[in-house]
């Protein structure tokens, strides 16, 4: 099967112009097919404080009332995704950007939690598989905002991170998957102190181990716990580690990368 | 030829929601082949004036400082694009929004003028044809926000009646391309102050003696100008008339339809 890269990038990059063309520039670079989700950075928390919006945050994740999700879809699905596009596009790479009612990309439903009130926050229902293959099979790379649809018209904000997973998931029935995770650090850390204790491999025996040991910061223990699900279903390999060293990363000279094996 | 409706709705249809609904519910019974050219109404200049940035009009054009062009992006490419392919989707329609950047659909180049600095403007060098007709034939419905790129990393705005025209002239090449220009009114009038004094036909003869005649509102002079570039580009006919009519406009029911016999 041929490769697929399904490449999130976090905020810390988006936030930056320049640390975000470095990483376009990169992007552009490595061939084959690839699709790159986004989250929305700080960007969509400025627009609302600048509109008087106030963001209510439970347990750290955002409240999306209705002016909320205006501010996610206007900053996600518009103005950080075409500026990538753009930018992709300077760089010779054909590319479209889409959220996921786009083409019925990616249906979800609102949230249903027995004390919170999300609003309008979407847990993805389907990924709709030959959508992406198409495009993907008229060498366009995809660029993926990070707002759903619930198939009755109501757009949805969702975690970028789980859309990068299920689309990974989805399309590793077709492509032989690699997931890459960008964030601020180095990789999985060994001491959350020590930018040079990256875990290199991690494999289900070396993570039970590395728990058993409590080896690992507790914040990376869902996103592990994320990966080795994904790895269930299918995907190849999940690579966690910064965005600005991303040739790296897919080659395996940097990062932590993480096998079902 | 098979039929292709391009179709450019305006301001007063995407301020007003329930219009909006109602038209696109009309739109989505309407058959084959269809690309909608929205513009922005008046929700950019509003958010505009909620952020306390000014714009500026030089003879009634909207001047795109940087702080603009994101507000464009935003509400454009971002709020009402996606909020119009989500309701689409839910009523049965496989619909896919973009700007011109997507694909590389739409180049244009910032605007050049003697005197007036008109910023982040552009006019367009290009349409991706094969982009168009390659989604098209997959069934899939287009929305198009009026963004554009210059190829080199530049986002640009640029009006919606001519990126519909543009659109249409270039697609003319594979179908039968039907313009449809939504505005206020109910067609071309006779009398500017008399809704009913809508002219049904207008073709080159008559155009040239409704003009000898000063029988046209001068404002109406210049997009008839551009529908008939567009007849002699080769685009099958140009419809002119309300969006609340579309069904009857197609059908030449309602509206002005104007041809290049």
């Amino acid at each position: 099967m041929e490769r697929l890269l399904v490449i999130k990038i976090g905020g810390n990059i988006i936030d930056n112009d320049e640390k975000l063309s470095l990483f376009l520039r990169e992007f552009a670079s490595v061939p084959g097919r690839k699709i790159l989700v986004h989250g929305g950075g700080k960007l969509a928390t400025k627009l609302a404080d600048q509109l008087g919006i106030k963001q209510q945050l439970i347990d750290g994740r955002r409240i999306t009332d209705g002016e909320t999700l205006k501010i996610v879809t206007m900053v996600y699905a518009g103005y950080i995704n075409k500026k990538i596009v753009a930018e992709l596009q300077s760089l010779g790479l054909q590319t479209v950007g889409v959220c996921g009612a786009d083409g019925n990309s990616i249906k979800a439903h609102k949230r249903v939690h027995a004390s919170i009130d999300y609003g309008y926050v979407g847990d993805i229902d389907n990924i709709n598989e030959p959508f992406f293959s198409n495009l993907l099979e008229t060498d366009t790379t995809l660029v993926l905002a990070p707002i759903t649809h619930d198939g009755n018209g109501q757009l949805l904000n969702t975690n970028a991170d789980t859309i990068a997973q299920e689309v990974a998931k989805a399309l590793s029935r077709s492509y032989a998957v690699q997931l890459v995770y960008s964030f601020e650090k180095n990789g999985v850390l060994l001491d959350v102190n020590n930018e040079d204790s990256v875990i290199k491999k991690i494999n289900s025996a070396s993570y039970k181990k590395l728990k058993e040991q409590q080896a690992i910061f507790a914040g990376m223990i869902p996103k592990l716990d994320n990966a080795f699900t994904a790895l269930q279903s299918g995907v190849n390999k999940v690579i966690i580690g910064k965005a600005e060293e991303l040739k790296n990363l897919i080659e395996g000279y940097a990062g932590t990368t993480i096998v079902n094996e």
